[in-house]
C-alpha cells in the first residue's frame, strides 16, 4: 500500500480565513487534536513574521507529541542577503522543530515583477536556504509557490526551481496552486509532465479551492504520483479556503487505498473537524462531506424506504469509519419505524412499549401540523418521550408570563418580563430585563429556577434560530425556533412553533432548560452511575 | 464552441436540504431568477408527490418565461400498471410543462432488492414512459438512478436501461450518481466508456456531493462527451448537497472554453446565488469559489502587496465577469461604485450628485455595520437614497411605542401594541392586538396611519423573515429581519436590525409602509404619470 505523508497547516494557512482569530493556547490545543489523529506534519506558523507564532514554537518544543512532527513556515533568503544572516531563516532555525517548511517563487513573472529580482538569485536563494537548513539538521519541505501559473508562463524556469530544490537536499518539493486556478485535468497533465522529468524527486501538492476543485486536484495529483499532500481541516483558508483534509484523508484511505493515517486513528476525523471548529469559533458545515452532521442524515421518503431495504444503497460509506453515524431525520414524511430508529439512536436506558411508541408518534405528527419539526430538535423530542413514560413529574409549572417592550422618544429600547412559575409546590414570580424579549424571559426563568435546580447555573443557550413557516402571510405567519443548549459536555436542540415569535421562542426555552433536569432526575432513579452520561464520558 | 444544457434542480432536489421549507411563492421567485440568468430548464417540483408542487406548475403554466424551459419530474410508471393508467405518469402531464424529467431504476441491486420487481419489467416501464411522453409531444429527460454504483455491479444492465431509454426516444440519458460516492478517476473511465459504447446518445450528468467531488467530477464528465449537466444553485441539496452551479458554470464557461449561457447572463451569478439563499433563509457561503464575499477578498499582508503589483498574480479571474467584486480587507475599498451601479439599477427618475453619493455610501457602510444588509432589501436601500434627498418630507414620525405579550393560566396568548406617531402635525395615539407582538405592531400603526395615506390599505405585507446574525449569542444575539410587501403590483423588501427582535421588526416594518408614500409623493411633485410606474408598468 502506498503512503501518503499529510502536512496539516490549519495553524497557518486555516487562521488566514476571515473572521478567524486563534490565541496560541487555542493553537496548542488544535496542534494536539491533530496529534491525536496523527498527521504526519503539523504547519504551526511562521515564527519570522509575527511573536504569537513565536511563542507558539516555543511551548511546542516542550510538548510530547506522540504522532506527528512540528514543522515552522518561513520563506527562501531575501534576494542579496546571505543566508546566515538573513533574520527570517534564523527565526526559523530558533523555533527548534525537526522539519521546516520554506516558500519560495517558482513562478518566472513573480521573481521578476513581484520580487523585482533576477531569476538566477531567485534560484540561489532556493539553493542556499535549502542547503543551510539541510546542514543545520533539518528536514526541508520546499513550497514551490504558483507553481501552476508559472508552469503554464514557462515550464523551464518553473522545473529549474524544482531542480535545484531537489539538489540543494529538499527532502520533499510542493507544488503549490497559490491562487486555486487549476483545475482537474490541467492538474493532472502537470503533474504527470513534472513526475515525468524528475522520476526521483518526492513530490508534494498544496490546493487552494477558488475554482472549487482543491479536494479533487489532490486526490488526482496523488493518482499521478505525489506522495504528500497539504490542507487544512474543515478547509479553512483564505478567499474559497484550502485543501480539506476531513474530505481527502477518508478519500485516500478509504476509497482509492492509499496509506494516510495509522490503523483506527480515522474514525477520530468527525471529532477533529467539530472540535477545530468549535475553538476558531465558527459554526461546522453541516453538509461537509464524511464529518458533516447531514452527511449521513436521510429525509425524503423515497430515500428512507430504500434505505431500511439496503442500508448501502444510499450511502456510499460507512459514517462510522470516520466517526460519524447515520440519522434518520424524524419529518411528516416518516412514521413509527423513523421513530423507532430514533429511539435506539438516542439510547436513552429504558424500552418503550408498542402502545406507548404509536402514543408517541401520533404527538409527533400532530406537533408537526403545527409547525414543529424534530428533524435538527432532538432535544426536543428526547423529551416528549420523556413526557410520555409513566410516572413524568414535570421539573417546573410555569402559570404566567409577561413581555413589555418599549421604546420611548430618544431612549433606548426596553425589554422587560415577568414568570410566575410553580416549582416543588411553591410560587415563584420574578422579572428580569434583557436586551430583547427573549433575553429577558430567559433570565426572569432562571430567576424563579435557580433556587430548586443550582445546576442551571451551567446551562448555556448556544444558539437561537428563527424560521418564518410561509403558510399563513408575513407578520401573521406561524414562526418555528430553534434553540441549542450545552452544559460545556453535551449540547442538545429544542423547538417551539407558534404564530407569536414569543411564545414560540419560549416553547424552546423551557424544553431546553427542562431536559438536562428530567435526564438527571432519570439517572437517579434508575441508579445510573453519576460519573458519566450515555456516551461514557465525564459529566461534572 | 460546444454548448452545454442546464438542468437547475434548486427547487426540488435543493429543496431536499435539511432545514429548506420553500413556499409556491418563493420557488416562483427562485425560477424567475433562474430564467433571468438563462439556464436551459427549470426543474420545478414532482408534480404526483405533493399538491404544493402542483400548485407551482399550475401557476408556471400562466407565465411568460423568457430564456428557460420548465421541466416537471416525475418517476416511470409503476410495475404492473399501464402507463396510461399510472397517476404520476398522469400528474406529469396534468403539469403542462414542456419537458418532463423521469427517475429510472438502472441498477440491478435497486430494481430487484429495493423497487423488488423483475429486470425486464424494469426496462418495459422506462421504453413504456418515455413513449408515452414523446408521443404527447414532450421533450423527455431520463435520470438514470444510482447509474455509477450500478455500472460497476453490472455495467451491463445499467447499460441496457441507457439504450431501452435512447431507443424509446428520451432526449437525453442523464447518469445519476445519486449516494455521491464516484471519484473523478472513475468518473472518467466510465463516462468514456458509456460514451464509446453509445457515440450517438445525448448524456447528462448529476451529481451528489457526498466526497466532496459532485463540481469536478461534472467538468470531468463534461469533457468526456456529456452535453448536459444537473445541479443547484449553491450547490444546495439533501446531505453534502447538490453539483452546485455557480461553482461549475464559470468554470465551464470562462476557462474550459464552452457555451453555456448567454452573454452578459454570467454576470448575474452572484445576485442569483444571495437572492436564493435570502429566499431559503439560509446563510450565504461567504466562502462560496466565484460567488462568495470572501472569494476574492485579500487579508494576508503577502498577497495584498503582490496584489497591488499585478492584480492577476492571487486572483484565478475577473470577479466582474460573475458580478462579484475584488475586496481588500486591510482597507475598505468598496463601495462607491457599488452604490452608483445600484442607484442606475434602481433608475428612481432623478439624478444624485457626487457629495450624496458619498454621503449615502458612508451611511450605507455605517448601517452594514450595525447589521443591515441591503442586497435582499431593494426597498430600504431605495428609502435611504429617498431620505438623502435635499428636500426630504419624512411621512409620518414615529414617537413611541409599546408592545406587551401575555399568557395566563388557561387563556389563549395576548399580543398587544400601542403606538404614538406624528403625522401632519398631529399626535396619533393608537393601539391594536394581533397574533404576535410584529402583527399587533402593524395594525395599531395603520390605525394611525389610514386617516392620512388610506392608499395604505393596498399595502399587503406578504413575508417576513428572521436571520439571527451572531448565533453563539443564543438570545442576546444581533437579528435581522426582512420584510417583503406589496401594493398587488409592485413588491419591496426591507430591512430592519437590532439585537431586540421586536425593534429590528419595526424598523423593517416602517420603511415597507413610508416607501410607497415617498414614491407617490415624488410622482406627483415631478408630475411623472400616476399611471405607470419607472419600469413603465401599471400602477393602478
Amino acid at each position: 500500500m502506498v503512503s501518503i505523508a499529510v502536512l496539516d497547516t490549519t495553524l497557518r494557512d486555516g487562521a488566514q480565513r476571515e473572521g478567524i482569530s486563534l490565541s496560541v493556547k487555542d493553537k496548542l490545543r488544535i496542534a494536539q487534536k491533530l496529534d491525536e489523529l496523527g498527521v504526519t506534519y503539523i504547519e504551526g506558523g511562521w515564527p519570522g513574521s509575527n511573536p504569537k507564532d513565536a511563542e507558539f514554537f516555543a511551548l511546542a518544543q516542550r510538548m510530547d507529541w506522540q504522532h506527528s512532527k512540528v514543522a515552522a513556515f518561513g520563506s527562501t533568503r531575501k534576494a542579496g542577503v546571505p543566508v546566515e544572516r538573513d533574520l527570517n531563516v534564523q527565526a526559523l532555525l530558533a523555533a527548534g522543530t525537526p522539519v521546516t517548511v520554506i516558500v519560495a517563487k517558482s513562478s518566472r513573472m513573480h521573481v521578476t515583477d513581484v520580487l523585482g529580482t533576477r531569476l538566477e538569485e531567485n534560484l540561489a536563494m532556493i539553493r542556499d536556504t535549502v542547503s543551510y537548513l539541510k546542514q543545520a539538521g533539518r528536514e526541508v519541505l520546499l513550497d514551490a509557490e504558483h507553481f501552476f501559473d508559472g508552469y503554464k508562463l514557462d515550464a523551464e524556469y518553473t522545473l529549474c526551481a524544482v531542480q535545484v530544490a531537489a539538489e540543494a537536499g529538499a527532502d520533499c518539493v510542493v507544488l503549490c496552486d497559490t491562487n486555486g486556478g487549476t483545475l482537474p485535468s490541467e492538474m493532472m497533465r502537470i503533474i504527470a509532465a513534472v513526475r515525468e522529468r524528475y522520476p526521483q524527486v518526492a513530490l508534494g501538492i498544496h490546493c487552494h479551492n477558488d475554482t472549487g476543485m482543491a479536494d479533487a486536484c489532490t486526490l488526482l495529483a496523488v493518482e499521478a504520483g505525489v506522495s504528500h499532500i497539504q490542507g487544512t481541516i474543515n478547509g479553512y483558508g483564505e478567499r474559497c479556503g484550502n485543501a480539506n483534509l476531513c474530505t481527502i484523508i477518508p478519500n485516500l484511505q478509504l476509497k482509492m487505498g492509499y496509506d494516510v493515517l495509522a490503523a483506527n486513528r480515522l474514525a477520530l476525523l468527525t471529532d477533529v473537524s467539530r472540535t477545530v471548529s468549535e475553538i476558531a469559533n465558527l459554526r461546522p458545515d453541516e453538509h461537509a462531506p464524511y464529518v458533516g452532521s447531514s452527511a449521513f442524515a436521510h429525509k425524503a421518503g423515497l430515500h428512507v424506504s430504500a434505505l431500511l431495504k439496503a442500508r448501502d444503497s444510499y450511502q456510499h460509506a460507512e459514517p462510522e469509519l470516520v466517526g460519524n453515524r447515520m440519522r434518520v431525520l424524524v419529518s411528516e414524511l416518516s412514521g413509527r419505524g423513523n421513530i423507532t430508529h430514533k429511539l435506539e439512536e438516542l439510547s436513552l436506558g429504558f424500552g418503550l412499549n408498542d402502545a406507548e411508541v404509536r402514543a408517541i408518534t401520533e404527538r409527533v405528527k400532530s406537533l408537526e401540523s403545527q409547525g414543529f419539526q424534530f428533524e435538527g430538535a432532538d432535544g426536543s423530542f428526547e423529551i416528549l418521550v420523556r413526557r410520555a413514560r409513566p410516572g413524568y413529574q414535570p421539573s417546573f409549572h410555569v402559570l404566567d408570563f409577561t413581555v413589555l417592550v418599549e421604546k420611548r422618544a430618544d431612549t433606548a429600547m426596553l425589554a422587560e418580563a415577568m414568570v410566575k412559575v410553580q416549582v416543588d409546590g411553591k410560587v415563584m414570580h420574578t422579572a428580569a430585563e434583557g436586551l430583547g424579549p427573549v433575553h429577558a424571559l430567559d433570565k426572569a426563568l432562571r430567576k424563579a429556577l435557580l433556587p430548586f435546580y443550582p445546576e442551571l447555573d451551567r446551562i448555556q443557550l448556544t444558539d437561537y434560530k428563527v424560521r418564518i413557516l410561509d403558510e399563513q402571510s408575513a407578520t401573521a405567519a406561524q414562526t418555528r425556533v430553534l434553540v441549542d443548549a450545552s452544559d460545556g459536555e453535551r449540547s442538545w436542540t429544542t423547538v417551539g412553533s407558534s404564530v407569536n415569535i414569543i411564545e414560540a421562542s419560549f416553547q424552546a426555552l423551557l424544553d431546553s432548560l427542562e431536559l438536562p433536569l428530567l435526564r438527571r432526575a432519570s439517572q437517579q432513579e434508575t441508579g445510573v452511575a453519576m460519573g458519566s452520561d450515555v456516551q461514557g464520558r465525564e459529566v461534572r
